[in-house]
């Protein structure tokens, strides 16, 4: 490849994950990440670099890359080779006009890539769900009666949704700290992370159309790393009998970069046996998860840092492709740029916990820092920021990073 | 006034609702009923109408409402009295002119008025959150310990949510029908309404923005009648612990015309004390509701017509300020064209509950029809209408109505 590239980079030739940026206050564009550059494909699309597949310059001078990812598989594939080729190609013409179309990351601003339309949170890892369970109900019977036979999952919102960079403030809430007094009212002290990755949806359904386990992957254009913001003290008092909402919907955050499910397959690898066996529209397919080491890096005002969590994509029970079935079984519409995260992915060690929650047992065991400090949740001013990356073989397709800063609550 | 409107007509010159029409295969324009009529905004504006007022015709060439909605009150309230005073005028130019830009409303279609962002659904009636708790928990406990204290709310699903006309096929879903058994699949066995009315939200705030009850109503544009078709079933068994998912998401329909807070201001009523007191962010403002008789009519392929209910959208425990305030409390950003749901809105007589789970008490009592046919829930080629309107002293303004017809599911 006639560009230098960082064998350690996320953003092999492999990988070339689609992302929104803008340059100083220039008009937002779709780019495609690689190295420590950004390909400018609007700017390769004018030079009439993909006539021939037939996209328009317009679908990348854009807001956001739903137009782009409605043009559907075979145009991102096409797209996806073209690149790779060009690259590749030490005679390329494209080599010596490469300052008309790259620009080093570090001089980009990257946006929210899609236009979300809804978004939903699934709950479909085991452990988390097991820790959970028994820790608010029964340790005796901690997975509800319902979580091996569907993916549970629920609505969350989508208006609240910011890229990696954005930060946000301390959210009040009621909550109720004793069972016997009345609630009450204050900024929230036990605001906590959850580690997920969502699915960026990249196809429409109509109403009523059902998406097979063995199709469901057809409707997934790829993945970006979830932070579920979330405060604890909020959800416990007001989610029974509807749900989580204000404990959850104040901020979340996503990685600015779209992993193609393309770029990930050489990272596939078999998803758990389930059992007991699930009914038959729950079936079909691959059965596959993708191995994607995930990390959690808390760094506080103090400028202590800590990797808080270490887990894997892979550790799903339920598949996004089983996701995708059930959750339109019944007929629910899917829109280009849905997102649906995973839940809370917590691998089978206590290091692997993808939240607080979890990681400090209900704050029974703090985490200690390097300087002997301790966070139960967190406190204003710590940064969290979650990485992603596949790797083996020398290949490595990487996610980025998604990171927010805690900020002061506003006085009532 | 020079059109002559038939007294009864939901659509007087004092309501002056918005939609989103076309004429045959036309591009989707903004209108405002009036009588039999749709007042085409896009042709008035086009002559001119509207120029001193700011608001560029294009604004009503437009697929959704938004854009007007933008706008901001003070041009809503511009426009209201504009064409009032225009209809008013006996000898107004418009009258000769009124061939340009008044369409019956039998010749056009309506669509969905907003394009929503999120949609949330509340759950304020507290006749409704009773007679739940009791059939479902404890009837001496049946409000559960936080519905008093905050109004407890859910995000839904905004892709399903279509415009009155739209029909639907009956959901697949997984239920567990014995307690002791694995679950099973098939369509749903209790497909059921809820009368609910849901609030346009009218204005954009930015994340970590808090709105007091006092100016809630500045961010409501206006209302539609909705109904948040259920699978009673479904929602049994897979809602706890996230809440209703696959019961409720596979689709809603509502009421084409934006009926705004000004129409309903004559028909304010105070809302129900509240004991136990409040906490203070959820107090201030009027604490008013909005009297609007709601009506449910059940059309069967038999050709019976029943009215099923009877309610009133005064009956909520929860004003739609206090939904606003709660829902911005953690900072979480509203935008133009969100839907906020009243959830259920049920009366203190059997007759007006907003439910076939409550109407029928679980299936218990089924409602008899004319014929002698009974429902506990709905049957495949069921109509289900839901009417409101307001009415006092020769003044009334409608919402019109919301219709859909269940259609059988596609086999498996």
């Amino acid at each position: 490849m006639w560009l230098p590239i960082d064998p350690q980079s996320d953003f092999s030739i492999h990988n070339l994950p689609y992302g929104i940026f803008s340059i100083d206050s220039g008009p937002k564009r779709a780019g495609v990440a690689l190295g420590d550059q950004v390909i400018d494909l609007y700017a390769l699309a004018e030079m009439g670099t993909f006539r021939d597949l037939g996209i328009q310059p317009s679908v990348f001078q854009s807001d956001f890359l739903n137009d782009y990812i409605a043009l559907g598989k075979k145009v991102h594939a096409a797209l996806r080779q073209r690149l790779q080729v060009m690259l590749e190609d030490e005679s390329s013409p494209f080599r010596e006009l490469s300052g008309r179309f790259l620009h080093p990351q570090a001089s980009v601003q990257m946006h929210l890539p899609v236009k979300i339309g809804d978004y939903t949170d699934f709950y479909s890892s085991e452990q988390h769900a097991f820790n959970v369970g028994t820790m608010f109900r029964d340790p005796q019977n901690a997975l509800l009666p319902n979580w091996k036979h569907l993916p549970v999952g629920y609505h969350g919102r989508s208006s609240s949704i910011f890229v990696s960079g954005t930060n946000f403030k301390r959210p009040l809430g009621q909550t109720r700290p004793k069972d016997d007094e009345p609630p009450v009212f204050g900024p929230t002290r036990s605001l906590d992370f959850e580690l997920e990755v969502a699915t960026v949806i990249g196809g429409n359904t109509q109403n009523g159309q059902r998406v097979s386990v063995a199709e469901a992957e057809d409707y997934v254009f790829g993945f970006v790393l979830f932070n579920d913001w979330s405060a604890r003290d909020v959800q416990k008092w007001e989610y029974v009998p509807l749900g989580p909402f204000l404990a959850k919907n104040f901020f979340s955050a996503i990685s600015p970069w779209v992993v193609t499910t393309e770029a990930l397959a050489p990272f596939r690898v078999p998803a758990p046996e389930q059992d007991p066996a699930v009914l038959p529209y729950l079936k079909g397919g691959k059965h596959q998860n993708f191995d994607v080491a995930l990390e959690v890096e808390l760094e506080t005002t103090s400028g202590q840092k800590a990797i808080i969590s270490q887990s894997n994509f892979k550790y799903l029970y339920w598949t996004v492709a089983q996701q995708i079935a059930h959750h339109t079984i019944n007929g629910c519409n899917l829109n280009v740029g849905d997102l649906m995260a995973s839940g809370t992915i917590s691998g089978p060690e206590p290091g692997s916990y993808g939240s607080m929650l979890e990681l400090t047992w209900g704050g029974k065991n703090p985490l200690t820092l390097p300087d002997g400090s301790q966070r139960r949740f967190f406190e204003d001013g710590d940064r969290l920021t979650i990485r992603g990356f596949s790797q083996k073989e020398g290949l490595k397709v990487g996610f980025g990073s998604v990171s927010s800063t805690v900020l002061p609550a506003d006085p009532f």
